[in-house]
């Protein structure tokens, strides 16, 4: 079992949202605000930018006054480039020595400005999307602590989103949880996590190992999942995330009208039942009492009236609680983890 | 699907295999004069080793005047540190013109003389582990041309030697086929592949695509596996590698004896049925009519009146020829592959 640990990102944060003005571009920056406000300090926009987190405004010296640690860039920018309005706020964010995370593609290296600053003021620059220099290759070794890993029918169906409710739930029913992040929004929110998908094939095993580490056994690490078995692109990134992970419980995350796989549109979703039970085979190999204990259901696309009859049908055929972690929270799936866990 | 193309290296090729006098530290140069000799003029050896991959011996000089276009590294040295008197060789065949092709884990070019003699004189200095830079995301898109995928009950059980006498076989009996490497020794014998176990966990399945691109119809990629379903820390690799190569038939290789797996060896290795029915079903994503058409089984540990015995209670069991290549050749399962798609 590996003793190496994933960075930890200092709070509070200041959260930059610049001139970006939809929610969808500030998606990382309102997750933030949602899952972590204890962590939030308060958002830096630009003068007239109407879209908000709900969190007070502060300039760069507001927010050194007030403490905070890391300048985190919640948005990405149009078309992936920073322009230099944006270089400027990040060169001065260092220079006040705060520690600056993205999750951007360019390397906060690669400014010159905001390398030179971060260097003479000490100040860290974390790119989320680039994993640990030393990951271990994964051993299959059981570890102490208990697991639930979100799996699902394809990419972004609603993983990240479920296990963060779930942790949030199974911690207001008074359980010891903690979310896991593989990916860099979730590492994001959580202010640690390995961004699983950029590993090197060798070690997403390891790396997983790595995101839940041996803890005591009442403790639940509630896991994001990535990709799908089911996604041919992205499956190998499943599968070393299930292996690693060990999980002791498994929930199926599901979109309503997803018919078939976003990357891949020549190939149809699979149903609930092969994609519980594939999942279940293969996790099998470092975990044989693993179990499926709910169904999450992204059910955006349907009307109330039918998202309930949608429910109903689901869970009379699988047996399982199957909720819209969003209409109805994540209780009755707790409910079943308690049943089968305690 | 993508153009993209894998380098190859340019034949004829010296090998260089230095002061390493035994056949495991040899084995990628014995490897390469046994399954590709054809592209081999010479080998370079230090004054007084007996170890010979039975070619002609070559000064560097005389290897230039023989109109060599490479020196390859046949050789892991011990520790895998590269000494001074290794250096002066790669300097002088760089500084002659050569390429020079590696599969050791020291980068090429961080050999300072090397590097310089390569600049000079305009050699490519090719480092095999080093996957191509910018690999394609995976489409599950169907390809024209046939597949027939190794794959294993671990890592290590014959898999490419499998492969290479499948291809060799394939070819002997007029077919038009292909071995395709995965792995650092079977790229130096192939003179191109991708070393899949080094890309980025996003882009297994995409270089598996590009290892095998389209071809004509009754073209067959003969492919080599790596890793198992069944290895917890490696799975995912294979798993990307049976989506991206879209196998038509799969042969699945067993090692006599291999009771745990090598890495993780709290595991018990899975039945030859369990790994058939995994790897086909999975394989199944993108290639729903893929079949198993045999097993390759490495005997080396049975005597030989045992390994009969044991074949033929395995062909049995699992209605499918089982040989041992080194001592059986591969025809009967060619055999069976004619009957399956002729």
């Amino acid at each position: 079992m590996s003793s190496l640990t994933t960075p930890t990102f200092k709070s509070p944060y200041l959260i930059f949202i610049g001139d970006a003005d939809n929610t969808i571009d500030a998606k990382t920056g309102l997750g933030i605000a949602q899952w972590c406000p204890e962590r939030v300090a308060g958002q830096l926009r630009f003068a007239g930018n109407p879209l908000s987190l709900g969190v007070p405004d502060m300039t760069l010296q507001q927010a050194v006054d007030a403490g905070v640690k890391s300048l985190v860039i919640g948005v990405a920018p149009v078309g992936g480039v920073i322009g230099p309005h944006w270089v400027a706020v990040l060169e001065e964010a260092a220079a006040a020595g705060m520690d600056i995370v993205s999750g951007l593609h360019v390397r906060l290296e690669s400014l010159p400005g905001v390398e030179t600053a971060a260097r003479q003021s000490g100040a860290s620059l974390i790119n989320v999307r680039t994993p640990a220099e030393s990951l271990p290759i994964g051993t299959g070794i059981k570890r102490s602590g208990k697991r639930l890993l979100m799996v699902g029918i394809d990419c972004s169906v609603g993983k990240k989103y479920s296990a963060l409710s779930l942790a949030k739930a199974m911690q207001a029913r008074g359980m010891d949880a903690t979310f896991r992040a593989t990916g860099q929004t979730g590492i994001m929110i959580a202010g640690t996590g390995v961004p699983i998908d950029t590993v090197v094939a060798d070690f997403v095993a390891g790396a997983a190992e790595v995101v839940s580490p041996a803890n005591h056994p009442d403790h639940w690490d509630v896991i994001e999942g990535q990709g799908s078995l089911f996604n041919p692109s992205y499956a190998g990134v499943s599968l070393g995330l299930l292996h690693g992970s060990q999980p002791d419980a498994i929930v199926v995350c599901h979109e309503v009208g997803r018919e078939f796989i976003a990357s891949a549109p020549q190939l149809p979703t699979p149903t609930l039942q092969a994609c519980i039970d594939l999942n279940l085979r293969c996790a099998q190999l470092t975990n044989p009492a693993v179990r499926c204990i709910g169904v999450s259901v992204n059910t955006t696309k349907l009307t109330e009236a039918d998202r309930g009859d949608y429910l109903a049908t689901l869970e009379a055929e699988l047996n399982l609680p199957c909720v819209d972690p969003i209409a109805d929270g994540c209780d009755r799936i707790i409910d079943r983890l308690f049943t089968e866990f305690q």
